[in-house]
């Protein structure tokens, strides 16, 4: 099946979210002052950590979809799961910047975190499945340590959020942060194959 | 002619669709609490049907589209025409919210469903014919008994709307129920044919 | 140069431009009755309109960049001078919905519209001049009666709305039917030249 | 690593952009003569220079990512820092024509300008980076005079903003103009190389 067309719209889908987002970031009416601006800053600072995790799920689903192979209909629908719970995030963001970081726009916001990081790690899963034990997307994601340490973090930062919302707000950064660097690993194992790819042809 | 700017544009419109849906459920201006979100859970019940449907059609395109050959000028407006219905779900999902499920925003949104089933259902004849009687397509979608059956679904879930609107929306998910599996018919042909391709290859 | 990329942008921008156009029908905030729809109607026709020219342009554009060999700099700013007088037609087919067809909206409608086409026409001159006087484009679009006819049209159109603006919504409408064949001259070129191709290589 | 998805993203996202700064020239809900579209002309100029911006960004990142031979980790995130920019063209934009091009909306129109040239001149840096020294895209930009120039230009643009207003705008526009022509010497390498190839083909 074809596996460039699932690209071709998970990257449209993807490409409209990380853009409407901004939207929520309404013109102001009224005040053509820099201190009209100042409201605005929490959702600014709400659309900069949803900017941020929705390019991390872009790059990692570019890289996941790299390796694969095969596309059938399981991996449709748990893509199209993941996608849904990406569409909540301007939402998502724009309640919690609207109301400045407060207790349960956080929490909220925290969960659709933790259900998205849940449908993409059974994307994962079924992309796994579907290729087999010896394939190159098995081989290149190896323990996803990083995948497996994220899930915690989303539910302590929803925990502690009714301590401090903020303390929430922080632990979601630092997943980001844990993120931000594309997984190396799967180009790694992708540059291997190419040498054994390259070795068989000599 | 050039099949693949025809999937990237309906592509394109149906990543539209699927995502703007989200937008009418509002960010809450006032509200910061948990009882806040309430009032949208009707809104999201009706996004949830809305982003599955489409889901639905995307898949269900994906496949038809996929095993087509030649792309005409009759495929691109039947295609045009099957989108514009589509492209009503956002205001009729969005209507049907809005109104907790009542019985006009109900019935409204049960005839746009229909619409686009008949408009699909157009399109595959069209294909089907511009493709021929032996061709892959024909072969694949075979009697096309789902698409038989959720056209009389959609019509007695409207009729029944009348009695009470959660019988019609009932039925429009039992609809959403029956498509859900991608048709597995169209994907297997297609093995076959690669078989028999392989074949006469050796 | 690549003339994917550029396909694919004015995929993106014209998928955009029909789908936010439904846009311009709001969700009645109030009242779930079937009369709700009534002031819709307008709104609801003036988006028909529109949803079928953008559909003819992207048809038409398909055809016209399919013909296409090489693509330079001034084919992506006459491309993307079409695309700006396109991405209006969501503000013009809203104001002429929201007022009823009135006069100075249906003039502005069919000004757009004018400007749409003039543009259109500069980026046919364009390519033409730029694939050369024995190109496919050239062989293929012919002496455009079609482009040649849709222009005065337009002009008649705006001229006679200040007598009836109905009468000017008639003249566009009509030019829609014109159009609406998509232009089988290119269709037919290519695929004489097909042939021609396939009988050098035999 | 896969160059066509980058593309295929930025373009979803560029197209995105340049489509939703229109929606800031909202439909007037009153009045249907065109003494009602004066006040929105404001509106309008400011739409089409971040039309004409966007249009440029566009064309730049099509011609230098087309010279592009490897992508990797640091060029997705440089690219997606550069869309980040980008995204906030349609608020900036919309708040200098909202309020007629005063003071702070024309700064932070100029600001984000800035912002957006240096992380394209970043995503450029990377990009030679990785390409290495004698790579096409190090040859094709050359000295990169017009990025060298636009940056003071803006700069300055802000700086007399505080005198008046109309004096950044028009620094604004002078750099659209610019920039208008597209970069015809990475053209020129790209030909030169295929002269080259060819020649070493024969």
């Amino acid at each position: 099946m074809n596996k460039g067309r699932l690209e071709a719209f998970s990257d449209g889908v993807i490409a409209i979210i990380i853009t409407i987002m901004v939207l929520e970031i309404k013109v102001p009416e009224h005040g053509e002052t820099l201190a009209t601006l100042k409201p605005l800053i929490p959702k600014f600072i709400s659309y900069v950590l949803s900017f941020i995790y929705v390019g991390i799920y872009w790059n990692n689903h570019h890289h996941l979809l790299h390796a694969v192979k095969k596309v059938n209909g399981s991996i449709l629908w748990a893509n199209l799961n993941f996608l849904f719970w990406l569409s909540l995030f301007p939402f998502t963001a724009g309640w919690m910047g609207e109301h400045h970081f407060a207790l349960w726009p956080v929490i909220t916001y925290g969960t659709v975190l933790l259900l998205a990081a849940i449908s993409y790690t059974l994307l994962v899963i079924i992309i796994k499945k579907t290729e087999g034990q010896h394939s190159l997307v098995v081989h290149a994601i190896g323990n996803d340590a990083k995948g497996k340490l994220s899930l915690p973090f989303y539910i302590v930062g929803i925990a502690l959020s009714f301590i401090n919302p903020w303390i929430g707000f922080a632990l979601y950064f630092l997943v980001a942060c844990i993120w931000f660097i594309p997984d190396r690993r799967i180009e790694n194992a992708i540059r291997e194959q190419s040498l054994i790819d390259d070795n068989k042809l000599h």
